[in-house]
């Protein structure tokens, strides 16, 4: 059974991401180490003994539609309301909110403890959050005042309705339409598919964010406009009132997160009464809605992340666990009788390894990510500020893939090492690939990601962002050479291979979008994607094995350093290769394709 | 829906894995290509026509355990009729007990087409196809008349019994035993689980090679004998007659391949009378029944590993139409208004190319292990005997191996391009990752596979094998390189590399063997079976491209040779470093997993 790894994460947090240095810079207010250290441990606590006993019976049951109305599973609607009377719905809103205005950091910590206990019942409060955030950046104050508290405290929870059949990565192509009407509220038609938590009983509201277009609007991604559609209108008292035009057709069979109710939803064809139109309320701008929506996705991106992170670790959990108990042959060198643990075999100890090592390195890419967000916010400098959104920017793409590619593939080894165990579903290794294989597609597919990551975060600040971060990485590398630490063995010669492949595919990248030569950049976009993330996952585990922290776990942090360093670095120079050298082929064989 | 690729398969066993030049030397008999190619196209309108459309049903169905009996899915008992009356089930078996003495080569290419039209239907007849072999092989006379016909036919069906809780990869573990009658039968006791089709409605009899041990056994592999157990006990006139002492007691709830009734079997427990004990037969002799177990395995291993290949086929067709159809965005460079259908952009080519080039890599290696079987039986020479038993033994493994973490990568990627709807389960694309996701498990783990690579078939022959054989693989670079057909781009300099690291890796594992370094050695094991089937995919991509066949497909065939070699072999490098010097590191990282 899971159990949070609070210490590892605080240690992440403080002395590998950066929030050790900002809390003692004092950029983010009174917040100290003994309240980080407190609210880890209570999240890791509820994380632990609430969320993950009900992920089975959610992943089994999962939610059911009956007559219009959807059941979640046996207690998750109790598990939901006690979640959210802990206060962890409103960990970084704002206090006139109800919110505890605390970093990202916090939160990404904690969704990634949410996230293993239960990724399906995790993500409701996710897409909560993201509502909560647009509404904070782009709601009047009407609709602030009505709809804020409520939704911090998670008494309602929030949607993010984008997707329609036609309209998937590419919202240009959506067709949900608003009318105006006299008052001022807009009438929203349309079907949204994959709406996760669009419709469920475990909160006395839902708040819908779709996107939609005016009858006047411009074609494609500059005629959309957000809209705010409750599930029940606020009555005068601001408590659910009549029923909205809006109702929940079907639920989604899938693969995985059987929990998590992902809905095709129906606005406004009057099942509800006389009249039709679901009635919304604009937010932001109108036909500015692309751009609302991108204030939700940056940071729903980064929660996706963690949702790969969060499998990582409980998958390699399960497996660390399993291969100390099973018994099978004799390990090599061992003196004991009997059979061995199977922990003992080299094969098993090498893939436990890089599950670590991916777990540990998805983690700190994206507590950097967030560590990058609050610094955003906590500074008032104009540069500075630029300097870090940048930064989170730059981070995000590679946060939300990386980690959610390693989230399969660590799930996959994690079945690997039950063995046929491992194939049967009450063994609970399965369901973390089946809850898995969604992160890497949803908030933008990994390769979308990877578009965004050359395409726009490259050319940011004309590259000097991505060059100046590369050189923060070689300032680590060059630390574990001055270190001289016997105990990280090759890691600085790798270390120095893979920032070199990172900076030389970088360049060329660079020079190619320069240069127009889009096809070709876009052939190499999710191998260096990848490149990116193995370097991060090589640097951050050696900035952790460098921190001087008494806390009895250094030995295992330079070990698991090393093992990365000379195990999954090599990588990246094949990787580099296939960027630089891959595009021209593929370019020949789109015949084979025909 | 699938398609059965029969020219693709035809001219890789011809071209590619040796049948061409078998047939030939006449090394076949007076098998000819004609009929070769009739019996493809047949077994491939079967698969596509017949079994391809039951695939879904069988996995929504499953087989579900009815007092005591296995009902299979709608339609599935009495397409498995239909196929055996088709002659399928006897292919390569010997023509006196009913079957059609073909290589080898063509059962392999039959079992791609139909493991890709339902793996879980094909499972039913891949045990029996290996019950029949250990019969012919080390079966009395007695029992080879008994049985054999009715399993040729596949009127009855068998299975392997091997598993039980505490003994899965060490066989050394297990239980169940055996008792010596007076009239020379034996009385099986024990439980087995994971019994592939143990219990089931689609013949009339089920016949189980079970492993046991007798009481006077030593401990240990050499104390474990091999019985015959059939379900009913066959009368006078042969048929079925009074039901045996066994039935099924559970079915597993699995994570893919839920047509197959996976059945923990009780063996004795005086179910169906006073008297306890099922009466078994004991095939071969006493004690040495985990070589003739092994008979069956090696094949059964290819048989898998045919599985991999064939979820690569079935779901990179599937991605491929999807990728066709599916319009997204505008791709880079296209001319055409509108969005473009996503085969168009870039990062969805790479990934259909590296799921098309796995796949035909696959496949050319699991044929080329076939085509050795096939060699082995067709010479009488004791050294080309030998030398061809040794080269199916060395491909063995990786055949399984390769293929089936290709399988589960192919799965994985074809979700990845169907988008969300990849997730959803009616697409059908993820049932192929869940079916998948078992091959690397069963008939010997891929680390198991890569142990018995290292330890036991790099030493054949003193290394000769091995050596011979990449010896054999840089002919094909040299012709390459001689050939200057510039389609392939940088094919040859590639191959030198990737052989360079196989030849470097294989030497420094044969030296730690001869150093008896086993700790080192098999902490490399997997990564050097990747490598030595990222290279054979290389090498035999190029000896496809130099064939010169008048099919219209050559250009392909240069270009999808081209794009594996400029974009996957490139990771030959990594796996060498990671094999020679991950080993070091992971001992000193055994620390992070106490």
């Amino acid at each position: 059974m899971y159990t949070a790894p609070v210490d590892e994460i605080a240690f992440t947090l403080k002395h590998v991401a950066g929030l050790g240095e900002a809390l003692d810079a004092g950029v983010l207010g009174d917040l100290d180490e003994d309240v980080v250290d407190a609210i880890l441990h209570e999240a890791g606590r509820f994380a632990t003994d609430e969320v993950a006993p009900l992920a089975e019976i959610g992943d089994r049951q999962g939610s059911k539609l009956i007559d219009g109305n959807v059941k979640t599973p046996d207690g998750w609607a109790d598990l939901y309301r006690r979640w959210a009377e802990g206060g962890w719905n409103g960990l970084t809103a704002p206090e006139e909110f109800g919110g505890q205005n605390l970093p990202h950091m916090l939160n990404v910590a904690a969704l990634e403890m949410w996230n293993s206990g239960s990724m399906a019942f995790a993500l409701a409060p996710t897409l909560t959050m993201g509502a909560v955030e647009a509404l904070v950046k782009h709601g009047s104050d009407a609709l602030k005042a009505t709809y804020l508290e409520n939704l911090v405290t998670g008494k309602w929870t929030g949607t993010m309705n984008l997707t329609e059949p036609q309209a998937g990565s590419d919202l240009a192509a959506l067709k949900s339409r608003a009318e105006r009407a006299e008052d001022g509220t807009y009438r929203i038609f349309g079907q949204k598919i994959f709406i996760t938590w669009g419709e469920h009983d475990a909160a006395e509201n839902i708040i819908h964010l779709v996107l939609a277009r005016l009858p006047d609007a411009p074609a494609g991604t500059r005629g959309i406009s957000l809209f705010l559609v409750p599930k029940f209108l606020p009555d005068a008292a601001g408590n659910p009132g009549e029923r909205n035009d809006l109702f929940c057709h079907a639920l989604e069979h899938k693969l995985g997160i059987h929990g998590s109710p992902t809905c095709t939803m129906i606005f406004g064809d009057g099942r509800f009464g006389e009249e039709k139109g679901a009635i919304g309320w604009l937010v932001g701008e109108e036909n500015k809605g692309l751009a609302c929506m991108f204030t939700m996705m940056n940071n729903a991106r980064l929660a996706v992340g963690m949702q790969g992170v969060a499998i990582c670790e409980a998958a390699t959990q399960k497996a660390i666990e399993y291969a100390r108990d099973r018994t099978q042959g004799k390990a090599p060198g061992t003196k004991a009788t009997g059979m061995s643990p199977i922990i003992e075999h080299p094969d098993i100890a090498r893939t436990l390894l890089t599950m670590k090592a991916l777990t540990q390195g998805s983690r700190a890419i994206s507590f950097a990510c967030a560590h990058a967000i609050d610094m955003s916010h906590a500074k008032s400098d104009a540069t500075e500020q630029k300097f870090w959104q940048e930064r989170a920017a730059l981070l995000t793409p590679i946060a939300k893939s990386f980690s959610t590619d390693a989230g399969v593939d660590v799930a996959s080894l994690g079945i690997q090492v039950h063995g046929g165990m491992g194939f049967i579903e009450e063994t609970g290794a399965a369901r973390y690939l089946r809850d898995a294989r969604i992160a890497p597609i949803y908030e933008g597919t990994n390769g979308i990601q990877a578009i965004d990551l050359v395409l726009r975060k490259l050319p940011l600040s004309e590259g000097q962002q991505v060059r100046g971060f590369i050189g923060e990485l070689k300032a680590v590398a060059d630390a574990v050479r001055a270190s001289n630490k016997p105990e990280l063995g090759e890691t600085a010669r790798y270390l120095d291979q893979s920032l070199a492949d990172l900076e030389e595919t970088t360049e060329w990248l660079l020079d190619g979008i320069a240069k127009s030569e889009t096809t070709a950049v876009l052939a190499g976009a999710t191998p260096y994607q990848r490149l990116f993330g193995l370097a991060l996952t090589g640097t951050y585990l050696a900035k952790g094995a460098l921190a001087s922290v008494d806390d009895g776990q250094g030995a295992k942090r330079d070990a698991l350093c090393r093992f990365a360093a000379e195990n999954l670095l090599a990588e990246t120079t094949a990787l580099k290769d296939r960027v630089i050298s891959g595009a021209a082929s593929l370019e020949s064989a789109r015949a084979v394709l025909a």
